[in-house]
């Protein structure tokens, strides 16, 4: 390994062993993975970007909402729009252990604001808000608050023959939109929570339904397995929601958001992959002790 | 052009066309398709491999209802096993036309023999068949029954940075077991009609339901966008359920089989994208005239 391997990672025992795991999985003899056993699968919210105040997806579609009560304050009275207006924790905790009422308000709104859309439009939508909306305690758009010890992670694994997945809880053709410039992955290796489309008159327009379970908990190794054929040999995420998919890996990284100063410092929502972590050894990366640069 | 580029197949206008195709996909100026758009879908029974007297994984399945049938005659009076013993082409003909009631006796049929199968127990029902299973006309596996001159085409595009995934009507569980050798793709570049699978107590295990619609037709290009984010710069194909995806190409190869002393000469369920692709244009391949080696 030459120096510049993961120069954002401070030297010590969580680069360590990241540099260790992948010498052994590209190596003959114990712990060598095939090449095509090289899956590495990412979380996006919160492991490769910044995911406070809200992941920066419900900002996007937040947005978007609220133009829609402006022009029909009726709205206001349902759900999810209700609950957005009053930010309530409940409602949005429900999201997390997927309250089917809370899931099939979101399911009708987003339905509602989407439904016929075609991919270059909701293109269009996405790259406006990347340009235009700034993250308010950072001050800056999100897509410049991805994580630069990460992409060196995701490049340290390409030059050994990985293939690289972001595999998200926020929605597959969100993420599509900048995974190319940002993460320097096609389009087909972002898994998320998707719409159905249609093709119909030679177009593919976006349906009502979403397709499969939603990219969370038991949905992260089954759309994985979908996509691709296998379970991880790497994985990484930061959260409670990760951790099926964290487990069905080989190798599994985990992001401790500790670094009030120069990102944020918070367990919220991260408190049963901590503990599982210490219990089944995976490797817990302080972003304020591990990482020389944050962004 | 190298001479070996497309070796298998005869100098004619059919070669210069695919060989132009991809000459002025790959060259700045008109025509030209950036690297990340180089998507490339072929079918796969019928255009990668021999499909009759059936497509070949009906044959798999076939097969294992039969013991069923022997260990539960019951069976026998009900669909589809049924329309299997009789050979009964009308219920058949209800799979390529998606009849309701057809589709809904194949998932039941389905879901009974596979319900909470491993990927690895599957993968062990396909390799054996796989190895033990003559085609009957041919006297070989089937595995041995692929094209030659289709996989030097996969070759030349991958050569010029395409990416190549099949796309077919047949199951993408069953395709992935012998995909990476026989294709030289990753299981990941395989789209198919699906089973969900659910991951629970550390496994993947298949459960009841297929996962969005059968790939066939408009199913094509939606479960195409739906894998990869885009529509395909080239498809190949071979049947009237390839339509949809031919038509969503920017160049679109359509396979006709008229070669009865090497293969089999029929236009049964490929007469409407033959008359589609003398209207738009398509890549017409003669198995009998283009091709100088077919297996």
């Amino acid at each position: 390994m030459t120096e510049s391997v993961l120069a954002s990672w401070r030297e010590g025992p969580v680069k360590q062993a990241i540099v260790d795991f992948v010498a052994l999985a590209t190596t003959p003899g114990p712990g060598f993975v095939a090449v095509a056993d090289r899956i590495a699968t990412f979380d996006n919210d919160g492991t490769l970007w910044v995911e406070q105040p809200l992941p920066p997806q419900f900002d996007f579609v937040f947005r978007r909402w609220a133009q829609e009560i402006k022009q029909d304050p009726s709205l206001a009275e349902q759900q999810p729009y209700k609950a957005i207006i009053a930010r309530d924790p409940a409602f949005f905790a429900g999201v997390a252990t997927q309250d089917p009422e809370v899931v099939g308000a979101l399911l009708a709104a987003f339905a509602r604001t989407w439904k016929g859309t075609t991919p270059e439009e909701f293109d269009a939508q996405v790259r406006e808000w990347l340009q235009t909306v700034k993250q308010p305690k950072l001050g800056v758009p999100y897509i410049e608050l991805v994580y630069k010890p990460m992409l060196e992670l995701l490049d340290l694994l390409r030059a050994h023959e990985f293939r690289v997945f972001v595999c998200s809880g926020g929605g597959r053709d969100f993420m599509r939109v900048f995974a190319e410039e940002t993460w320097g992955i096609f389009k087909e290796n972002v898994i998320g929570t998707a719409a159905e489309y249609r093709y119909a008159d030679g177009r593919i327009v976006r349906a009502e339904h979403a397709l499969g379970s939603l990219n969370v908990g038991p949905g992260k190794p089954e759309h994985i397995f979908a996509q691709t054929g296998r379970l991880p040999a790497l994985a990484g995420g930061n959260a409670d929601v990760d951790i099926e998919m964290l487990e069905a890996a080989r190798f599994s990284v985990l992001v401790s958001h500790d670094d009030e100063e120069r990102e944020f410092a918070y367990t919220s929502g991260g408190e049963a992959s901590l503990a599982r972590a210490k219990e089944l050894g995976w490797t817990v990366v302080s972003m304020k002790d591990d990482w020389i640069t944050v962004f």
